[in-house]
């Protein structure tokens, strides 16, 4: 009990007492007027958080239940889809449409970069029968965001659907879904939703719904029409996740309080920090320092220091859990959360035990110089 | 706060505080050591629930997303499968065989009726071809339970895969996986499991994992083999629904201290309770007497009794939750749930309550009596 725990991944995220308590909330009647009102709620604060007056549906599932129902409502099998894939992420969400028998053209770019627009733009313009594009707003195995709004703008002059993974982006990062024109934005709950895992939320825009329409992949549980028909009433066709809605309400009351501005100004800074702290200690990052991520910071292991290794230091000396790296880079970095429920002293704690381990392990590090930096970044006084 | 509640449908059903509590626990990481733990624990308690010594996965999902996972896992497109279905739930499973590309043959029975063994055993004999038969064990539409161990015999005897829609039978009512031969077996969280929605089951047989390796119907999210590949080293592919295993954990640990044949028994006298009451109310039952379920009884609304004001009534002046009809019996029953964490002084509330309600509504009803023949049987003194 006394080993107090800091869960610094980039989902799931740490819980706000105030969620976790609404969690144990008694169970209701998803067919009564009690579920009505909770579910009018919460898909109401959804479309404030999606920026959005179009329709946001809410799926039992993690998020790559919502990539798959994004793909299957939308096209049919042999339409061709331009995957533009910046990691691990991206490339899933390329395989589950070639899952389903779309054709898929990668457009990919090397770990660490985010997307080129001018290179998704010829790729439309040597592929002008793509039905639709696959962008991951913030890919979560590399800690990098693309530039939504810009990729936005060309996908919009060539007419395909722009369907946006933003699982890991939605509320720490801006993301206009009605401005930029995304046509299906998916996100999960287990990131700045500062929920547990188990919902999927999916924006769906008028062009969306009228793919929809004509849309041949099999769909059964993720089929978006019976669930607007079913959400209009204010139920679902099956039993929804009550309990986490009961919490997401708790969550997304005080997200709507706090407004969303400031909420991508808190993640902003946290990334900042984490990353000035990060280089102060001689560390270097992977992202594309133009493109990193307010949600996630991936830093590359210095020479010799094993990242399982250093990973475990962090949780079994100061009760603070990392996430290691994934696919190809699973051995060569480590990654630090930074969205939802963290606050800016979990941000200097563990810059403060990275330094620690660091040195134990023989780097040359001074200490107190990366919380100093960091330090600096969250009080706003210093901006980069 | 002062109105107590009690939530008599048939799922999602009441939570015990235990679990309530527990579902509030702090969020971990899903690939870390703790987390292993959990899922391990859990697991091996679900092969309990399923008296299996097989694979369990677990899907972050409602229960309809298993009846999908099941039909894609081990059909291709153009499959034969006859659906044996007596009710809404088993007409849903049938949709989504047919929605994936399976060539469906329906064995229906009337509502109400459980499905003859007989009749099964001679549509396989007319279809020799039919790869795999689908059953609901206990159909929550009409509260009627299958004889499955004898649907069992003859699906084994002429070869089909076997597969079960368990969601509101398994660990009300028995149901011996392995000893049976059932292949695939879908359960719910939100019944007898006594844990919030969102989470499914899956009991896998050898013979339905040989299935797997062959079966073309498109897949991801639901794919069998990665999930278990990840189990076994205590993950999932992607994020779990980590809070509900929390909760999961809790009740399982009390329903195996209990052991399995103390909760049919519990289960078996609060059906027989309720039916008894109904019937001492002059209330006519839906299902045929020799296969009413364990988990829900549907009763016919009286001669002249609106279902919509008989439940308004008893959630309003009693503070008790009953279940409307489903599909075409919307107007003509209601149903009381009496599965997962009920206990005998909940049955005894409902049917009093019922009572008045009957009473002020008009009707000739003999205050106490059922109450008092609902008693006899609870206190194990009567047997029916």
């Amino acid at each position: 009990m006394l080993t107090k725990k800091l869960l610094m991944i980039p989902g799931p995220t740490p819980v706000p007492p105030e969620v976790l308590q609404a969690l144990a909330t008694p169970m209701i009647n998803h067919r009564g007027p009690e579920y009505a009102e909770l579910q009018r709620e919460v898909v109401e604060n959804c479309k404030y958080v999606f920026q959005t007056s179009g329709d946001v549906l809410v799926f039992p599932s993690a998020g790559t239940g919502g990539l798959e129902a994004a793909i299957v409502n939308v096209l049919s099998p042999g339409d061709k889809v331009l995957s533009v894939s910046i990691g691990a992420f991206g490339d899933r969400w390329a395989k589950i449409a070639r899952t389903f028998g779309a054709e898929v053209i990668d457009c990919a770019f090397e770990w660490g970069e985010a997307a080129d627009p001018q290179v998704v733009d010829a790729a439309l313009r040597a592929n002008p029968d793509v039905k639709a594009v696959l962008v991951t707003h913030n890919e979560t195995s590399t800690g990098v965001t693309n530039d939504l709004r810009a990729i936005a703008e060309v996908v919009r002059a060539h007419g395909p659907l722009l369907m946006v993974d933003a699982i890991s982006s939605l509320i720490a990062t801006d993301l206009q879904t009605d401005a930029w024109g995304c046509d299906v934005v998916v996100a999960g709950a287990q990131k700045a939703f500062m929920i547990p895992p188990g919902l999927a939320f999916i924006a769906v825009s008028q062009r969306a719904w009228d793919a929809n329409a004509n849309a041949k992949m099999p769909r059964f549980y993720w089929d978006f029409a019976p669930m607007r028909k079913y959400m209009e009433r204010d139920q679902t066709p099956y039993t929804p996740a009550v309990n986490l809605l009961f919490g997401l309400r708790v969550s997304l009351r005080a997200i709507r309080a706090a407004g969303l501005q400031a909420s991508f100004e808190r993640h902003a800074r946290m990334g900042r920090a984490v990353r000035a702290g990060a280089q102060a200690m001689g560390l270097k990052l992977l992202a594309d320092p133009d493109h990193a991520s307010n949600s996630v910071t991936a830093i590359i292991a210095p020479e010799g220091v094993s990242v399982k290794e250093l990973r475990k230091r962090m949780r079994e000396e100061h009760g603070i859990t990392t996430a290691g790296g994934q696919g190809k880079l699973e051995e060569r970095i480590f990654r630090i959360g930074h969205l939802g429920y963290i606050t800016e002293p979990d941000i200097i704690a563990t810059l403060a035990a990275l330094e620690r381990v660091l040195m134990e392990l023989g780097l040359p590090v001074a200490p107190g110089k990366a919380v100093a930096v960091a330090g600096e970044i969250l009080s706003g006084r210093k901006q980069a």
